[in-house]
């Protein structure tokens, strides 16, 4: 596995070179594309500094895969040279034997702060910070803290703001960025140059979901994360926030569309993974929908006196899923941005009811258009009874359409309410609860209107 | 209109006095809570400053009717003093007569940079970007940057990189980030402190998804936007290409619902447009499901012969518009995310084909085992061919699966090549479109095994 042929060789130590001035993220976007060999190679080449700068990009996929092909002393030194949430992240991809291996080969620090990040839950502030911050003591200057940044800024990846900490009890009192600090009076105490306010603050445990509206909310470049005792333990940047929140909408939009979240790019998951991520929701789906079978034979006789009302089946049924997918998705976007709240559930319905009535009317006119249309073209014919089968069509498509508005719009607080993720709430999810009651409807309203005529 | 009881008075001088040492986005999100007369009587009592600070917050909804409503000079300086970008985007809500009105008491500055940005497209770099930005010539120090740095700081939103321009010709050489600002030698020229590399830029006319990607890719607080001849002429910041994101996704999973994008929140649109954007597509698809009538119409002798086979027409149906809706809303991220591109529709399918044969198979079973069980069980009786009427269903269920598969992952890149939004193709879209395919796909199959006993 380490030996690699002379040519893939020249290869790696032209393209190290060349690669050596690029902006880190076109070097991973170059590597990205390299057999694996070629990578270790060049990272090998790369000077120290620009192949740690690489490995902390999350972009740079590969990144557990080379470290366990390099050379152990390098791969240690890394590590230990990456940013702490990085390292956390890639020691995750590791397998076990690996893990122990290059445990090691880093140094104290790092391995204390990699066992204290690799302990937070998954998706919360805790796995995503970096514990790499500056914080100074709240009776320094502006002039020491100033100091004190141009000491340290090599060290640290985000010198985006800094983190005052009460000089006795360390708890946090101020949070200055850097553009306020360079304004400051130099010999003015460092907590004189911000309002005097608490700076935001999570707790390790909070989701990456709230962390990611805290930074919107405010505006804020990097946020610290405290203890119970408001130390501060870490930071989560903006940047890791738009990285969550770009996985978040993927996963919120691969769930609309009826599946499980793939958790990893389209291209790189396997085969196998793929259909179990796909097969369990269309097999739930599909179990769902064959109520649909039992509703019809419950309906049999009408189905055979007024084999006609079958035509229409599809038609009805879809009218309720793309209404109830519609009221669906506006609602789980609505409850994601926090326009609308759990305790706002009626206030919804409320809303849906008329709006349910209107759409539905409108698509009731169009159904029944259709038929007259076709029955005056001489297109097809319904018989002597297809005025009744047009108001028929026209009233099921009113109460289905009404139906699905309000089904669609209520499933997400449904689901919120029982502790699940309104997200869950799928377009298919929904029209397959439309389509059992929509057939239901359709037979329902079909009985009165048709009955002493076609049944 | 400008009248207001003794009540609202106090209240709001009192909300004014305990808001002004609040976070601006605290004071917004109080704000937004009270009437029309509350706010406007706390922008008046609010100091300057903060009352400059609330409208700055795109959060802040209602900032073009309070401008409307303050006195014609306190409106014209706060309008003045804002950030060029929201001013703009204020600008844009008022009607002609208001904006004439407010034009004659901005200052000429302002006027000049608000023509300028309201020319550009919108959704564009150059719509969303701020005028306000700190550039220094090349031949300065680091020493005299950040002294500069020292007198604009509280005239300038977004000091988070410092644009160096080449001191004769004016255009873009590098881009100096604070931190690395405050760790050079005070000496030292300006653009020494960072790699000499080209800074990344973007002409106006981009779209602000170009500008998220690229903020994401190199982790940029601020992307520069610059003329044809370099000149940097605004920045977008991350907190803009935040709100942008946000904006887009609601887009997305609004037009991945089956209806056009409201661009407005849930709460605030009023009932006709909420209708007018809903009801557009549900008739188009309406229509489009008509064709499932002309269909059934086609095979109404094999309807009339065996009457069971309409028992299966919804589950069938909604497993192909699943299996579709699944395999578009994949594909419509994995274009976003660019996982894939336009040219890799071919690779796309090829991997369909198999993964929607494998869901098929495992639907089709599972479709057989329910006819073979309720068979078996005596909770309905499918005549003496049950087990042709079971492989009908598993077949039709594998060959429709197949399809929705294949067709769901190819509309994205369909709807691309043809020049539209590739996120159009919502999950009903694809419903529809598998629909009619999937009943003459069920009927085909149905003729071919059933020909000579129930057909």
């Amino acid at each position: 596995m380490n030996e690699t042929a002379p040519d893939t060789d020249l290869l790696a130590v032209t393209l190290a070179r060349t690669l050596a001035h690029e902006h880190v993220a076109d070097i991973v976007e170059t590597l990205n594309e390299q057999d694996e060999a070629t990578i270790t190679r060049v990272l090998a080449e790369l000077p120290f500094e620009r192949a740690v700068e690489v490995l902390d990009q999350p972009e740079f996929t590969t990144a557990a895969e080379m470290l366990e092909r390099l050379p152990e002393g390098r791969a240690g030194a890394l590590l230990s040279a990456m940013s702490a949430d990085r390292a956390a992240d890639v020691f995750q991809e590791f397998d076990d034997e690996t893990r122990q291996r290059l445990s090691g080969r880093i140094d104290r620090q790092t391995r204390s702060d990699l066992s204290k990040l690799l302990a937070y839950p998954e998706r919360s502030a805790g796995s995503i910070m970096t514990t790499e911050f500056v914080s100074v003591p709240s009776n320094w200057t502006v002039q020491q803290t100033l100091d004190h940044i141009r000491r340290v800024e090599r060290s640290r990846e985000t010198v985006y703001a800094i983190y005052v900490l009460d000089s006795v009890t360390r708890k946090i009192v101020r949070a200055v960025s850097l553009r306020r600090l360079i304004a400051g009076d130099p010999e003015a105490p460092v907590e004189s140059v911000v309002p005097a306010r608490k700076p935001i603050t999570v707790a390790p445990e909070v989701d990456r979901e709230e962390v990611a509206r805290l930074i919107t909310k405010y505006d804020l470049l990097a946020v610290p994360v405290v203890d119970a005792q408001e130390h501060v333990i870490g930071i989560v940047t903006f940047d890791d926030v738009i990285d969550a929140m770009i996985a978040e909408t993927t996963e919120d939009v691969q769930k609309l569309g009826g599946m499980e979240a793939l958790d990893q790019p389209y291209n790189e998951i396997g085969f196998t993974a793929m259909i179990r991520k796909r097969a369990g929701w269309l097999s739930i789906l599909l179990m769902g929908e064959m109520l649909t079978a039992s509703a019809m034979q419950f309906f049999e006789d009408e189905l055979e006196k007024a084999i006609v009302l079958t035509l229409f089946i599809p038609l009805i049924m879809s009218a309720g899923g793309n209404s109830g997918s519609q009221a669906t998705s506006l609602i789980i976007r609505a409850l994601a941005l926090r326009e609308v709240r759990l305790k706002d559930w009626w206030r919804v319905a409320l809303r849906e009811l008329p709006t349910g009535v209107t759409l539905g009317i409108i698509l009731g006119l169009i159904g029944v258009v259709r038929i007259a249309l076709w029955q005056w073209a001489g297109l097809y014919d319904y018989g002597p009874h297809w005025v009744l089968i047009a108001a028929t069509v026209g009233a099921a498509l009113l109460g289905i359409v009404t139906f699905g508005s309000l089904a669609g719009s209520m499933l997400p607080f449904a689901l919120k309410r029982l502790g699940f993720d309104p997200a869950s709430a799928s377009a298919p999810f929904v029209a397959t609860l439309v389509d059992v009651t929509g057939l239901i409807i359709y037979f329902g309203i079909a009985a009165v209107i048709l009955s002493g005529t076609l049944l």
